[in-house]
């Protein structure tokens, strides 16, 4: 079995399966005797919570894209120094729930660069330092199914976390676009699954992928 | 009088007077006839009153640094986008208790230099651009002094915000220092006010500096 501490991000746009896909790779990383933890962001932390939800509910306008970045930013300082890091120090592995991707693509790519990229790269270097993930698992999908996947799960949730959803379909156009770019330009971390297909078609499509590259078989 | 707005900062450690001077100074601004109004951070806001919550409250350790200069920095955004630039626009002054001085005293001088001045540097252009206060009323006082006033304060609060105050007193005396090398390195900016005298004492010599600077005799 593996000692060593992994870091696996998943990404995408709203309504993409990813905490459902996170939840059966952990499980199934469970059953091969591998020390997992799972985690997201915002609010990985229990500072991390307070932040999720003041990003992530109430009014689309109530602060700006470099507000945001600024506040991603310091939920993400958080999270690594105080959850990630320690645990990858133990050997454990982390799936998170998105990551600094997530923030080139809704505060870059979303916005229509209104953040220039090389802020969001001094960001990244002040919080995270030289520390990358081991692998992102991208889940794309046409925004038009994602949201209204995401409105539904919604309807049932007791805080609305609706703050990005209420954003124009545009937004979350140039969003799916600025992920599969980005999953361009670095073909070594990134992994592109289409997400349109049975939760479990998926989930057996990210466990070949994952067992080939840790070589777990 | 005034139509341009103006604005100015209250600035040094804890237990200094700031929000008592700032209180008195806008009582007297107001009775010149100029429209005055007063904020504070973190804080200013909506989103920054949870924001000062999750800063001011807490142990010591719940976060380093760098996620203080992000938070303080996303605070500080939210302030200067939806409350101090629209308020100036209207020719409004506005008085604050701190700004961006606050973040490199305490996350600079007061850590020993953790986070690098270059990237609070930074993080200013980015969320403040150019913008300056017009005018900078540093509070210097015996940090032993102020941190008995400023605990006994919070004796009388719902909630407690001694985040700050639970430091060594090291970290307080670095504070000071640093805000003394601040002042000497924008002295065009930067007035230094003992405060240690009388509440009325301060006032008056805040209302003949104000008085000058702003030709309001």
């Amino acid at each position: 079995m593996e000692s060593k501490g992994r870091f696996i991000t998943f990404e995408g746009g709203e309504g993409t399966g990813k905490s459902t896909q996170i939840k059966l790779l952990s499980e199934f990383l469970e059953k091969k005797g591998i020390d997992v933890i799972t985690s997201k962001e915002p609010g990985g932390t229990e500072v991390g919570q307070d932040l999720r939800r003041i990003l992530v509910t109430g009014d689309k306008d109530k602060m700006d894209a470099v507000a945001e970045a600024l506040l991603y930013y310091a939920d993400r300082r958080i999270h690594v120094t105080k959850k990630i890091w320690p645990a990858i120090e133990q050997g454990q592995w982390v799936l998170s729930d998105r990551f600094a991707d997530s923030t080139v693509a809704y505060q870059y790519y979303g916005y229509n660069k209104r953040v220039p990229y090389q802020t969001l790269e001094n960001l990244y270097k002040l919080a995270v330092g030289d520390f990358k993930p081991d692998l992102t698992i991208l889940l794309d999908i046409d925004p038009k199914i994602g949201l209204s996947r995401s409105l539904a799960k919604a309807g049932h949730m007791a805080v609305k976390e609706t703050r990005h959803e209420s954003r124009e379909l545009e937004f979350h156009n140039n969003l799916r676009a600025g992920y599969l770019e980005m999953a361009k330009k670095e073909p070594d971390r990134f992994v592109v699954f289409a997400a349109d297909k049975t939760i479990e078609a998926l989930h057996n499509e990210i466990v070949a992928c994952i067992e080939e590259r840790f070589n777990l078989k």
